[in-house]
């Protein structure tokens, strides 16, 4: 097939699926958007979960990044190896079916004491880059259900660490004995910047944690402040983690606008300049990048 | 009713209870254990349940502690804030019904920095106290659902902190990316060592938590030590926060016994002297004390 009279990229994560039809020349298309994550597709059910995402949004070669090339996806692509150029990753691009169907590795880095991996997150980092969105050296934050600490350095990933923040605050507002001062969506504020900054300068975690309901009980903070003040303390610790590495300059903080938002207040709050990238955009630039390089 | 004569000591937890019958002079009599925690026992219903322990284990006086006492169980007793002696907790304690139906408070703690409450583990500190199984000065761990490092001074409790440990790993291990990981018992050992150590000396507990995952995937790191070093990472950061608070001596190690045993295994493996203090028989000793204060 041929890919430069349009393809349709697919960010295929594990609970939830976003296509988007891409014309001849990159013009925008239809999209779809659903929870058929790799999760709930069943076992031999990708080619019928790819051959619906078709007859939605036309028989058009096939571009996929996330969690549908992981060991719990339809086919494994393994993770290329850091250093890592985008280049580097289009060569390691894996056909589902030849020609018409490709699945994009994600990236894994080691180093004698430690070990990381991520898939999805590379596509954005490429396509941002590609888009003249962000320097090609750089430190990128990427958060989500896990934030990626990423570094760029003369357009390559060269390092990158995981940190999982967004998963543990959801365990903690689905079912712990914190849920019910959670439920509201946390905003930037003076309760979360002092989350922030405890998070950033103490390294108590575990123990502030609770500290957040004992406070409430005791009457030594509002009740309303509590789920800001726990999103700003579990990001804190992940920017504690995160700006180990020194960086200059601006921190691109890529990802969904909701997230980046609180993520890019955080580094403020912290002192450091932040500049916002949305996820989508860097995605399907991403994409494109990569598809001309497969025409 | 005659105290002295008998009682049923009850501890009475978010999820569990236990009730023991307690003979004249202290002899050890029939015992109950049942799911029946607090959250289980509908609006109104704690006469009911308060009943069906009587029905099974004789009509005495009951004395309990735990989160019955607490703003979600039977009867609020509010607090008794620290430094506080077995005395003023028994001084605090509240009548569910008068002189036959006892509930133990809690204890809180306040600083300018900081809030912290318990509820259950006082019975148990007292206790330990009364028996002679520990000093009246030293600290104090207690693993549970929640960790409580408590500072023990002139056999009073003078001040206590809180660590999330036991809560997070079972989130983790019910429904996170780990969760396959994690099924398996964790068991003191090799892993589980360097797991107290990377918590004890680093403080990117939420980053190296994926990690795990990540050695495992790149085959850094055999999966079934994956349990022992995610449960020695997350007692590493606790003792962390624990430890900050200087020690001398042993650290009394009080709980359930396969908690103290990790929780000791974890302060050896970091240079401490550990003792371990069964916390049911604690328990027993901590509701006697009480009790005898009031015939």
């Amino acid at each position: 097939m041929d890919w430069s009279e349009g393809f349709i990229a697919v960010d295929w994560g594990t609970t939830n699926r976003r296509a988007y039809a891409i014309g001849a020349g990159g013009a925008p298309g239809d999209e779809l958007e659903d929870d058929k994550g790799i999760l709930a597709v069943p076992a031999g059910g990708f080619p019928a979960a790819v051959a619906e995402i078709r007859g939605r949004l036309g028989d058009r070669p096939l571009l996929m990044g996330g969690m549908v090339g992981s060991n719990r996806g339809w086919i494994e692509a393994p993770y290329v190896p850091c250093p890592a150029s985008a280049g580097e990753l289009a060569a390691h691009i894996v056909w589902a079916e030849e020609g018409r169907t490709a699945i994009v590795p994600g990236l894994s880095f080691l180093n004698d004491r430690r070990a990381d991996v991520m898939r999805g997150e590379e596509v954005q980092m490429f396509g941002a880059l590609a888009a003249g969105l962000m320097p090609g050296d750089g430190l990128v934050c990427h958060p989500g259900t896990h934030n990626k600490w990423v570094t760029m350095e003369g357009g390559r990933v060269t390092r990158f660490r995981t940190v999982m923040t967004g998963e543990l605050f959801s365990l903690l507002k689905e079912r712990s004995i914190l849920s019910d001062l959670l439920q509201a969506p946390a905003a930037p504020g003076a309760a979360f910047e002092a989350g922030v900054l405890h998070g950033l300068s103490d390294e108590d975690l575990t123990a502030e944690l609770f500290s957040v309901r004992a406070r409430v009980l005791l009457g030594r903070a509002a009740r309303e402040d509590a789920v800001a003040y726990t999103s700003g303390l579990l990001i804190g610790a992940d920017l504690r983690t995160g700006l180990r590495r020194s960086a200059e300059g601006e921190i691109v903080v890529m990802g969904r606008p909701e997230l980046t938002a609180l993520y890019a207040a955080a580094l403020r709050a912290a002192g450091w300049a932040a500049r916002e990238v949305d996820g989508e955009t860097a995605f399907l630039a991403g994409a494109k990048a990569l598809a001309e390089t497969l025409s």
